[in-house]
């Protein structure tokens, strides 16, 4: 069951992915050179926006939240891919400390965590978890709702490493954004920290991984031959916002009015009759708080005090400062007349499945990623990695080909970004990958 | 649908089993770091058999030859594995050139063709099929069963580099294993040459690979805490054998006895009622030519004329000069009352798939991949990289675990003998390796 385009105009994605299809033994050597260059994210999960006349990657998550969401056909493809993940990043590794978000009662969740440990197993590994959840003290059994179990340990840090009762893990795997802040301890361990700890929210900027994406889809579009556009949603970036104190608001709307008039010339170029509108987001942060669709320049300059309260913090209450502004793309994949947004899900620069949230109750122009929002998720039934060149371009094991991709671009994206933003290696990587 | 095991005597391959599920993490640890110090084989098949109370790999297939039989549901492992052992070997390339036996009617193996081709397309490469057939001289198109086609195109030497007419291939991946030598046309290229010319049969010998086997039964035997015996099947070699002139009968009677003395302790040991066998064939070369069961030290002392013909050449018509003599492994597993025999496929180090050579007009004890052998493959329907350990032992994803990890064990056995009797390289791999 694959989602359908409800728009007319897909005529620039076909070209797109026919494009891709045809340019796929370079495309496939392309990425191959980059992997090579670059230390690639242990996992991540793109969430993509279809709009039939643009394919682009939205946000791109380093501590995938569902695992459990995908096509159980697959499995042996994220055990193969961990296996060659763990090979690569630390091949004397046995036993791995899995440390997931602050979660006790989000089954969906849980099962996610499960999943990661699941396969994590499958491909050799002790995994057990930790918390750092101060209020469990002692080792929890949690019983999911597909008859699994999961044990949350306290964790104990001794000198600059981590353990459980009994457990001396080789490797810290990290489920937990960070949102937060770094915890105390977290913070200088011996034991490798997978990703590493500048890979949370707490340091991670959502401009500077579009900065990157800018160069990777520049780079990719010289190669298929394409206007970068088709891939790239346009973004700028306000420092210095307070949404409570109506700082910053200036350099907002006049961003907002910039992108809509670009995306506008854009529309105009390709025909595309919809309203150009963007999407502000907090930098920093996820769970699509701090998030809203925007028209109008004049929509942020009159703010009342509820979406001024929405837009002032994220997760874990965390403060938003700094927003970025970026152009929105529509979703027009429905299935059963409900908007279904693709999530394409990576080990290391594999793609080893994804799912669509598919949601009744929402516009082709709001965020599904919301608190709250109870999406139905949708696995692949397709895997990625068999596209059909004798096929319509736009054929379901195409069309997943596609997605997988614009995702593995957005990961790539993602490895530049931590090289840039590694506190050991900012110079370097600045070198290596010029904006 | 799985085989079933047709013998009461099932209790040691159950410990077996145990103990290889017990022992899972250790064994992918082991096996991770065994194949940071090695260079793979590129893809490799492995032919078990499983006597119930023994399951051990007889043959290891360094140019495989049966992928059309797996099954198209695992084809996505199949690329993923591609892509990694491309990475690791030649990321630079972008066009192969594949070159396969030389057959042009033989459907099954062109078929096998196709899928080796289809996998690392599916890869990104870009692949075509240069043939060593005299007679090919423009490129030929063959119309396969399954619908798809194939074009086999004449090799040109230019210097030391091989090129298709317009195709100028990064390296040379060989499906071909040169049963009747290195041609002079494969000899001192500048292309990497995947798997290399000395893993073909004009070099490569039984005898070597199951003395590298030896040492890998007997390290992960230390790990899994088993009887390498229960893995790993007796041998000898014989050289200077002349079944025509009758020369080298007492090396190969002498052996013969000892083995099946050695066998018959063993069957002792663990209560095993069958009769001892081993099999005599020749120690290089392949395809079930020069190959014989024997019960009794007497069987090859009188051998007639037409047992002599049939020993004394392998495929191509070369010579025999050399034999193995192997023990016999039972082949206990059946369906449908017709015996069964697991070939495991792999690329690069990851189990990807495999078959059950299913043959209803054969004995437990003999050999099913001889010449005019019509066997129907069974594809596997389990995938060999998702044990259940809360499961049976025996259970399917449990057996074909094991398989797979057996499997692996074999073509690790390879990748060493490889180090051992690469011209350039024999020295170091000896230290490293000792037997």
């Amino acid at each position: 069951m694959v989602p359908h385009l409800t728009t007319a105009l897909t005529g620039p994605l076909l070209d797109l992915e026919k494009h891709i299809l045809e340019a796929m033994p370079n495309i496939e050597h392309w990425l191959r050179t980059q992997w090579q260059d670059r230390t690639t994210p242990f996992y991540s999960s793109v969430d993509l926006r279809n709009s039939g006349f643009k394919l682009a990657p939205v946000d791109t998550n380093l501590f995938p939240g569902g695992f459990n969401n995908l096509n159980p056909d697959f499995l042996p493809l994220c055990v193969q891919a961990a296996m060659t993940a763990v090979e690569k990043i630390c091949p004397d590794a046995q036993r791995f400390l899995l440390i997931p978000e602050n979660h006790t009662r989000n089954m969906f969740y849980l099962q996610n965590v499960a999943g990661i440990q699941y396969i994590l197993q499958q491909a050799g590994l002790t995994v057990r978890i930790g918390t750092l959840i101060p209020e469990i003290t002692s080792p929890t059994d949690i019983e999911l709702p597909d008859g699994r179990s999961l044990t949350l340990e306290p964790i104990k840090r001794v000198g600059n490493r981590l353990s459980l009762d009994g457990f001396e893990p080789c490797a810290i795997l990290l489920n937990n954004d960070l949102s937060a802040g770094v915890p105390d301890i977290l913070k200088n361990l011996e034991q490798p920290v997978i990703p590493p700890v500048h890979a949370g929210w707490a340091t991670r900027h959502k401009s500077t991984h579009f900065a990157a994406y800018n160069y990777v889809a520049d780079e990719f579009s010289k190669i298929v031959k394409i206007d970068p556009w088709l891939i790239n949603p346009y973004f700028e970036s306000c420092g210095k916002i307070n949404f409570q104190e109506r700082k910053g608001e200036d350099c907002l709307a006049n961003y907002v009015d910039e992108l809509l008039q670009n995306i506008g010339k854009k529309y105009q170029e390709y025909g595309i009759k919809e309203d150009p509108f963007v999407i502000v987001k907090a930098d920093q942060g996820t769970y699509g708080m701090g998030i809203m669709t925007v028209k109008n320049a004049d929509e942020v300059r009159s703010l009342n005090r509820k979406q001024r309260n929405k837009m002032s913090v994220v997760k874990e209450g965390q403060p938003v400062t700094e927003v970025i502004i970026q152009e929105g793309v529509y979703t027009f994949e429905s299935i059963n007349e409900a908007i279904a947004e693709p999530v394409v899900y990576m080990i290391d620069h594999f793609v080893v499945g994804g799912f669509y949230r598919v949601h009744t109750s929402r516009g082709k122009d709001e965020n599904l990623n919301a608190p709250g929002m109870h999406f139905v998720p949708l696995a692949f039934d397709t895997t990625c990695s068999l596209p059909d060149r004798s096929a319509n371009p736009d054929s379901a094991p195409n069309r997943f080909y596609t997605y997988g991709v614009v995702a593995r671009l957005a990961t790539l994206a993602a490895a530049i970004e931590l090289e840039r933003t590694d506190p050991l290696n900012a110079e370097a990587s600045e070198e290596s990958a010029p904006e």
